[in-house]
């Protein structure tokens, strides 16, 4: 008799997957947040295209990255791609999704869209009819693998040559686990990240929302603040 | 002219203001979350109340305790207070706050309730009609002052008296400035954490949910996990 312990397979470490395989593209890649995702994971050596509603604008910041990034269309970009991050601004997050869904099919999309409203008092969650914008995203791209991430890592550091180490974790969650161990790798590729498994797609909107508390943290203590996860 | 830099006020640090003044009611005391804050700050040496539906049952977690703590019913407990920390069940949260509305008037309120659900895929966020477990006991309680705070803290891990080093920040969530630095302060004397201002009270739907990832995490790492807010 085995032992059913010891065979139990072990728990893989996202580190050891190889996200280096196939392009990665960032729709929105020229607002702060995907250009400063799309420098980090070119940096690191991935393959990687820019995508904009302005292919040429999305040229110029890819020539600006360097390390080979292209620029393109959103579609274009999309197109290439095994994984797409979508970064783009709230308001336009639905339509995108609408118009790439038959794109996006069998891809993994790793939504960081943080659906927030701003006021004197600062920022503040908005209501999303499916529970957040990854959960959008999947209403209306059925046949993507969408993942929550990304969400709170600060764009300022993110475009800070001189910011070597990102002291943040990366919340990852999503339904499918070979999607969300890919995604964690993606996160491992940025300094000082990790990427932390943090539940199923339907708990995607407080980790989106979180992001208005960082802000107000932010605020408070004139602060670039990100999240770590104790105890793991 | 003065200088406008060098004139402003700094700002206080949360750990410079005296938790020690007054009772700290915990009412859902006898509970797992409860009873491990109380048991904290017992033994931080505050005066501890720990409230409970029954007086009786509260008086023998209070004697177990030890540190002078002492039981009462919810009521008596929170009439005695000026801090008033609620950590009854997210079912019974409603009517608590209800039936003890005017008590509570003036008094701090320091909400940690997580509206959560459970089925076989784990945790998740339950709607909440005013927002927030916070926000429901504001709306009912509109003269006392709700704060939100002490969610995510392991309730394992406060009632294990071989954890020294609680490795995790709270974050506090209130429109009230006195209020959000006096439950700061509190937080520090949790050993090894420190109370974060995590924005106003509109803003702590998501703190509260956040259970819910953080209890994902707990399943997939074996761990009890914890948050760390960083830059600050």
């Amino acid at each position: 008799m085995t032992d059913a312990s010891s065979a139990a397979a072990p728990v893989r470490d996202p580190r050891d997957l190889d996200p280096f395989t196939g392009v990665v593209a960032v729709l929105g890649g020229t607002g702060e947040q995907g250009r400063g995702l799309a420098t980090r994971f070119a940096a690191a050596g991935l393959e990687v295209v820019i995508g904009s509603r302005d292919a040429v604008r999305a040229a110029t910041i890819a020539k600006a990255i360097g390390h080979d990034a292209r620029g393109a269309s959103n579609a274009d970009a999309a197109t290439q791609a095994a994984v797409v991050i979508v970064a783009v601004p709230w308001d336009g997050h639905e339509a995108l999704i609408a118009e790439l869904a038959p794109v996006l099919a069998g891809k993994i999309v790793v939504d960081c869209v943080n659906p927030l409203g701003f006021d004197k008092q600062g920022a503040f969650a908005l209501e999303v009819a499916q529970g957040s914008a990854a959960q959008q995203a999947q209403a209306i791209a059925t046949d993507a693998i969408v993942v929550g991430a990304f969400h709170h890592v600060s764009a300022a550091l993110l475009l800070d040559e001189a910011v070597a180490v990102i002291d943040t974790d990366i919340m990852v969650v999503g339904d499918d686990r070979a999607a969300t161990d890919r995604v964690q790798a993606l996160a491992a590729l940025l300094p000082g990240a990790r990427g932390i498994y943090a539940g199923r797609l339907r708990n995607a909107g407080q980790v989106e929302a979180l992001t208005a508390n960082l802000i107000s943290a932010n605020r408070r203590y004139k602060a670039h603040t990100g999240v770590r996860i104790t105890d793991v």
